[in-house]
């Protein structure tokens, strides 16, 4: 492509609404260019990257065994009445209505209508298990939109459905997918984690996010150091083994703590380490007091005290609650005399020899409390949050933490939809069961954003191969030099035949196509300058700045090795 | 792709609601299923199809010259208000708000969108010309939504958009986009023809409709049985020859012809040719009377009234009119003896001898007319319709008439848009101009359905080669059965590595695989039956129905030369 033809619109400056740097560069570089909050038009470059992107994904989803089909953005509500997220989904859903007053949503995901084209089309066992995805837009009118393509109101989709007349099948597609999502990231380059993430009562090993690492990420990742590990870092259990020091038991004291409320303040002003602390919490489960102890270095993590209490909510007892059921304040709460309020403690606290926890009573702190001695739970459980260096649930290495960016989720729906909608078929027996459903989802147009946010330097992109919008920049540096001219023209040409190149034919000055060319971060750079003459051009490698000088009859061969052909 | 993986819900009856061919075919072959009025799911089959011709469409599209993005659906309606269009487009124009109350509209067409794109990144005649196109779905409220997807209100559409600083840049990219689309609609197979349509004002060379030739068209055109000529019968002139008779002038005669009104009454009372007749028609031209004159067996073509008189409205006067006017009712009128009414006459008219007219009298014909003795029309002109059998406008052949399904559109837009959305470039001398505009549609989606229309017999679809869903369908007639479904896989394996193959892998009866594989309609069917064990298949010619016996060594060979490898 002639550059002269295309449309890039280059930037000089930093835009000012982008703060985070995929965000910068993809407006910088001319990729894209905002329509309204959260919209976007792709211009010709990034159309590029979608289109390789796109190609990756079907190549990997059809070699799971999915179907390619496409649905209709528009999609009337009584679909969505059924489902019941007519009400349920809220502002995110934009709705409209048509010349006669009929109602509709633009499609924010297709299980609806998927759900409803299955059980209308699918009646028997026999044509089970059917995987169907497209790649299509989506519209989901986020309250906040921002950092560019990664969280926009109308972006492009990979979304696959899966119908089960068992779970071993659902099983068999789910990790069909899941490989495929695995092949998908990785040969778009990205430095990613299948991360094990919360599908509720479900378990946790029902549902994986795929998180591409990234300090602008939004959740944190929980992830071995040495195996492939990964968690939400709510999700991750925590398999730590705790020892009993060899201290014998002193005899139980209380002590004045005044003033002295935070695990920080306590254990400085008794002059021990916070892991001699038991934190104690007043939680509501289900609105019922429970009081839970977890180590003072440690964290309660309310997800876990939810599935292990099967409860729909989980809260922290106001401050008035805790003095009406502990007749103290929250720093002064501990477990010791603690009638009536049942008491869970994570495995950390089993191990705590002479602690130190709150009496209950203002300004009063016990210390040398044994567990066990002084209060017994009523169960040791797993209540607290990973942490970094914790031994790696898999057992295999340590915990580290990194934020990432979700690109793509797996998950087992069961029967939610096709219950609610009927989704049946008759199985072996001739009798009427609902279908078991999965879904899948990638974001495409995210993917993009997350592949940008990754490859780049203080100059601009540097696009991995699979993805680069195309392989080569070919510049003439004087297009008004007849040797450059006629030498670049021929290159365009015969470089063309094997690779897929930009030619920047503009009469620009040198410095602004070398600082285009960079901003733009194609691989490899080939620059027809001063040697043209005697057949010579430079090639630059754009990840690495290693510059050559190269005879153009070598031209092709150079490349192909630089792009590891 | 085996045929029990994916989704073809075939129906053995025709659907109620489906009027046309196509429609019915898609729904039966299990290619689409309807969302909402005007609105459809592509399944796998038609899904595949659609690949295809996109995939036509861009590397025509390419080879153009012209550059792919990808422009939003939602569109801020500030864009089209800059235009006038959110106030002309009417409810065809699909509109919604979003969470905070802002207005967009769902992208109908992307001329806003595109034009304030380039006016904010093009400033110069350097990076001028400019041609971008996307492959996009559109939305439109159609009133009547009908045809499946031929008139659609959710459709795919390959829309694509020139800038230009002079008309000759603008003509150079019309005759590439003209030339790219009968390129694409030839690779499709489809029967179709380029017909110079109507651009108001802007003259007839200025915007082609590509049509496909269907009895279920809506629009007529007028086409050479020579040459490569067609127009819209609106727009196509008359260059008939027109010879006087060698006959005397008689005497003009008034005679009675009581309740004789029509053409056809008249010449037949006075048994004379509908071509002896003078047809006299009071039109308003912008509000101001003219009477018309054309041959008894010729209609006025009001569009090249409007285009000669380069009128706003042209309108036939209502009988009141008439009366008040020319002093008599409709079936009287003719042009003896009016004034202060301008009359025009068609060419034809000139050459009448001894004709017939209405006397402004009712229930009186003069007879004996003589143009330019008993008359003068102010003049002659080219005013009706082309009928078949006139002679071609392009001097070649003769004219035939056709029903057409626009299928693509090239027009010459000018500066509508950019002066209505300040769309402006600075030329050579640093003078600020509008920018000149083309564009482009092809109905994406709408061209599947007229390929659907032209190509099926009455058991199903015939697709040409090139948009087939797959190429060869693989046939095991019986899977119970050792040898066949032994061959059957090694055949789809090895067949696999050179067509694409869809294979029948289901367990029905015989007779429902054959009937959904005519359905379907692949170029090429192999059944793998009875004589598997002997290493000999059975190969169907869908268009011819010939059937062969091949050995499955010859099978590749044999394959290829039906598909024309």
């Amino acid at each position: 492509m002639r550059q002269s033809m295309t449309l890039i619109p280059t930037l000089r400056e930093v835009p000012a609404d982008a703060d985070v740097k995929s965000h910068q560069l993809l407006l910088r570089a001319g990729f894209i260019r905002q329509n309204a909050s959260g919209v976007y038009s792709y211009l010709p470059l990034a159309r590029r990257v979608l289109v390789k992107i796109e190609a990756i994904v079907r190549e990997e989803m059809d070699k799971a065994g999915a179907v390619e089909l496409l649905m209709p953005a528009l999609q009337q509500a009584d679909l969505w009445q059924e489902s019941g997220r007519w009400y349920s989904y809220g502002p995110e859903l934009m709705r409209l209505k048509d010349r006669n007053e009929r109602e509709f949503a633009l499609g924010a995901t297709h299980e609806e209508v998927i759900t409803s084209l299955v059980r209308d089309e699918v009646k028997s066992y026999k044509r089970l298990p059917l995987t169907l995805y497209q790649i299509q837009t989506k519209f989901r009118d986020e309250k906040r939109p921002r950092f560019g393509l990664l969280r926009g109101r109308e972006f492009i989709m990979k979304d696959a459905y899966s119908f089960h007349s068992s779970k071993e099948s659902l099983d068999d597609v789910y990790e069909r997918i899941f490989t495929a999502y695995s092949n998908i990231f990785a040969r778009c380059g990205l430095n990613y984690r299948a991360v094990i993430a919360d599908s509720g009562a479900m378990g946790g090993k029902d549902t994986h996010e795929f998180m591409v690492l990234s300090d602008i990420g939004e959740d944190t990742i929980a992830y071995s150091d040495t195996s492939s590990y990964a968690a939400n870092i709510e999700m991750a259990p925590v398999k730590a083994s705790y020892e009993k020091s060899g201290e014998a038991e002193r005899g139980l004291e209380k002590v004045r703590t005044e003033n002295q409320k935070t695990i920080a303040e306590v254990s400085s002003f008794l002059n021990v380490n916070e892991t001699q602390c038991i934190k104690s919490l007043l939680f509501k489960i289900d609105g019922r007091p429970v009081l839970v102890l977890v180590r003072g270095d440690h964290e309660v993590n309310d997800i876990k005290l939810k599935n292990l209490f099967e409860a729909s909510t989980v809260e922290l007892a106001e401050a008035y609650e805790t003095k009406n059921i502990l007749g103290c304040e929250v720093g002064s709460v501990g477990p010791i005399g603690v009638k009536n309020v049942e008491i869970v403690a994570d495995h950390a606290v089993e191990s705590i020899v002479n602690g130190i926890c709150g009496a209950n009573v203002e300004d009063f702190h016990y210390v040398n409390v044994n567990p066990g001695r002084d209060f017994e739970p009523s169960r040791y459980e797993d209540l607290r949050f990973i942490k970094e260096g914790d031994p790696s649930p898999d057992g295999q290495g340590n915990i580290l933490f990194a934020k990432g960016i979700e690109v793509g989720h797996v998950f087992k729906l069961g029967t939610r939809y096709s219950e609610a909608m009927d989704a049946l078929y008759l199985d072996e027996n001739g009798k009427s069961q609902p279908m078991i459903m999965g879904c899948y989802g990638i974001g495409v147009s995210r993917t993009l954003a997350a592949i940008a946010e990754q490859f780049n330097d203080d100059k601009g992109f540097v696009w991995p191969e699979a993805v680069s919008p195309y392989q080569v920049h070919l510049i003439a540096v004087n297009t008004k030099d007849e040797a450059q001219s006629s030498l670049s023209e021929t290159l365009y040409k015969s470089l063309g035949e094997k690779f897929e190149v930009l030619f920047d034919d503009r009469q620009e000055r040198p410095g602004v196509k070398f600082a285009d060319s960079d901003l733009i971060g194609l691989p490899v750079r080939v620059t027809v300058g001063k040697k043209a003459a005697d057949g010579i051009v430079e090639v630059k490698v754009r990840k690495t700045g290693e510059v050559l000088e190269v005879q153009t009859d070598k031209l092709k061969e150079t490349i192909s090795s630089i792009l590891g052909f």
